[in-house]
């Protein structure tokens, strides 16, 4: 083997344009988010998660009784299969996590249910909430909550989480948020999906692929330690010590920066605007107020030291104020990070059947040849 | 966007070189495949599948003492969780194919496994003739067989599906029938599984994200189509006139013909080595006789139209013919498939952890842009 057939091994495949896609473009030298031609800012903080998922299924916003009839078939797939409540609890008694229980859950989902693209992206997209809720109950020695078909999906969530109706500005929070994360390009769980329907398999295969690829810590994103950083400095007059003794170890700051945005990511604002809203209605007003003290301590300390890079908080870091503002703890935070992904996921793998061909790169040998096994 | 964009866009990634890996080449010019170090036919015929699990682990085959070590290791862990069990009946109630089944249990087999990837991997790879088997025998209406330690890995395999101790001649038969698969290159399930490791995630979650893959019918190959050609033909004396009628219909043979090699399969000779072997020794003579007649008849006419293409038959054709001998149905056909290809699923896993990095392609948007929403 030669240098040069090693060098063409494209690891990562960066740079390589896999797939043309009518769901969203991430333009990180504008730092500008498109889903279905809308913008993330105009889109998520208005727009209700079923519309968002309409959009991505079928490529324009419903109209009103198409949006009616349309949550109506969603809310109708809410109910889990039995043996999938049942796996939940052996899950939860075990200790698994909630990425892996969401694995197992939406693994057992083609139950009963048809080959249809859309029909299984349906049900995956509907039962999500369900799954999550379950484990986590279970998890905490709870019963599931009853699936409550009039909830708005957003509602849904937290009322499977929490056993009761939810109010409505940590609904439209998470709404918010649910729709600001529900695409964004060809990451590594969206391409799964892609890669799974790509041999003409199913929309649950592919689903729970891209739940497993999701799970991986260099895709899930870390909006924990974000605000794990902001309960260590605790009160607003630690943060610059703190900080800076992080930057002096060389530590990197979670929250900060990304590496496909150059400039903004525009995710952080609309989180950012979501945080603002919901804090100024409710509780916990001080987590918010030092968590913007620590944000701000942070960039500046940051650009001091790094005045040539430009430097923002990153989606992580208001994804995690936005969640915990809801009431969402640490473990929850990747499992509705996929809650709002299925909808991109399932835009993208009706999008592959209809227009994509198999995926299949090559790989390059770089093992022993000619060996031959001892007599025997 | 200019059309210079939308050409850029290498759908199925052909030619493109994602992966450096030390475990199979697939030579289709030369007609040859290689894993790690060993033509497919050295190795396949001779070697046990636990010699080959430990190759496509460790890189390299294991000492005596080694051995019976690893085979101990890998048959400790044949018990499937309780909760999974319960799924396939439920599964299998519900009519569930094989690779739905499969996909489901391998989803559940992280309960109560840690995150260790070699773990993970030996817990799928020993678990996956007993979820076929549980599944297989739940849906006849039967109970799932025992787990019997002491079995090879192939006579256990058949014996989870059969309830009974097999032949031996019928564990070779299936042992080199999962040699011959255990690995091929980067085909769209190994690839999905090196996805879903890429971004740190756990080994389980990528073999679940392969089943997925090899579900669909561009990727698990049509061994049961090849077969029930042999079916249709009966006898011998009907086998030129159906295969005509069929060639002047425009039909595609089942069974001839592969896109990768452009001489030979190398595993078909394998397997029709194999195939002969199994058939001498036991019953089922006519079938092989009639199987090698029409075979023969389908490569003249074949031939005598297309004299230019060099045409040969392909591995579906004697897998069939194989996998039909040991006494497997059609159904369980893609399900041996993947309890071969586990193999290197698990190696091409281990292998992405220590040396690879994170795999993002990039998608290129061709959606609308400017839309808003209008006032709410």
């Amino acid at each position: 083997m030669t240098s040069h057939q090693y060098e063409g091994v494209r690891q990562g495949l960066e740079g390589i344009v896999a797939a043309a896609t009518r769901l969203s473009r991430v333009d990180g030298e504008a730092g500008q988010l498109t889903i279905a031609g809308y913008t993330v800012e105009d889109l998520a903080p208005r727009a209700t998660f079923e519309e968002v998922v309409y959009l991505l299924l079928h490529g324009r916003l419903p109209g009103r009784e198409e949006l009616v009839h349309f949550a109506a078939e969603l809310a109708g797939r809410r109910q889990l299969p039995r043996a999938t409540v049942e796996l939940l609890r052996e899950a939860a008694i075990a200790g698994a996590g909630g990425m892996d229980a969401l694995r197992m859950g939406t693994a057992t989902l083609g139950i009963g249910v048809g080959e249809s693209p859309v029909e299984q992206a349906l049900v995956a997209i509907a039962a999500f909430p369900a799954i999550i809720g379950a484990w986590w109950r279970l998890r905490n020695g709870r019963c599931p909550a009853p699936v409550l078909p009039d909830l708005s999906h957003a509602a849904h969530f937290l009322q499977q989480l929490t056993g009761v109706e939810p109010d409505p500005e940590k609904s439209r929070a998470l709404e918010t948020y649910l729709n600001t994360v529900c695409d964004h390009g060809l990451n590594a769980s969206t391409f799964t999906a892609r890669v799974i329907v790509s041999t003409r398999s199913d929309v649950i295969s592919a689903i729970t692929g891209a739940v497993g690829a999701m799970k991986g810590p260099l895709h899930g994103g870390a909006p924990g330690p974000a605000l794990n950083m902001v309960f260590e400095v605790g009160t607003a007059g630690r943060a610059e010590a703190i900080i800076a003794e992080r930057l002096d170890r060389g530590e990197r700051l979670m929250g900060f920066g990304h590496r496909v945005y150059r400039v903004r990511d525009p995710r952080a604002d609309v989180l950012a605007a979501a945080a603002e809203r919901l804090y100024a209605a409710g509780a916990d007003r001080q987590v918010y107020d030092l968590a913007r003290h620590v944000e701000a301590t942070a960039l500046r300390l940051l650009r001091q030291r790094k005045p040539d890079r430009r430097i923002e908080t990153n989606v992580e870091f208001y994804t995690a104020l936005l969640l915990h503002g809801i009431g969402l703890p640490v473990e929850l935070f990747t499992p509705a990070f996929a809650a709002g992904r299925v909808a991109g996921w399932s835009g993208h793998c009706l999008e592959q059947l209809r227009e994509g061909r198999l995926i299949r790169p090559e790989s390059e040998y770089i093992g022993p040849v000619g060996l031959s096994l001892s007599p025997r």
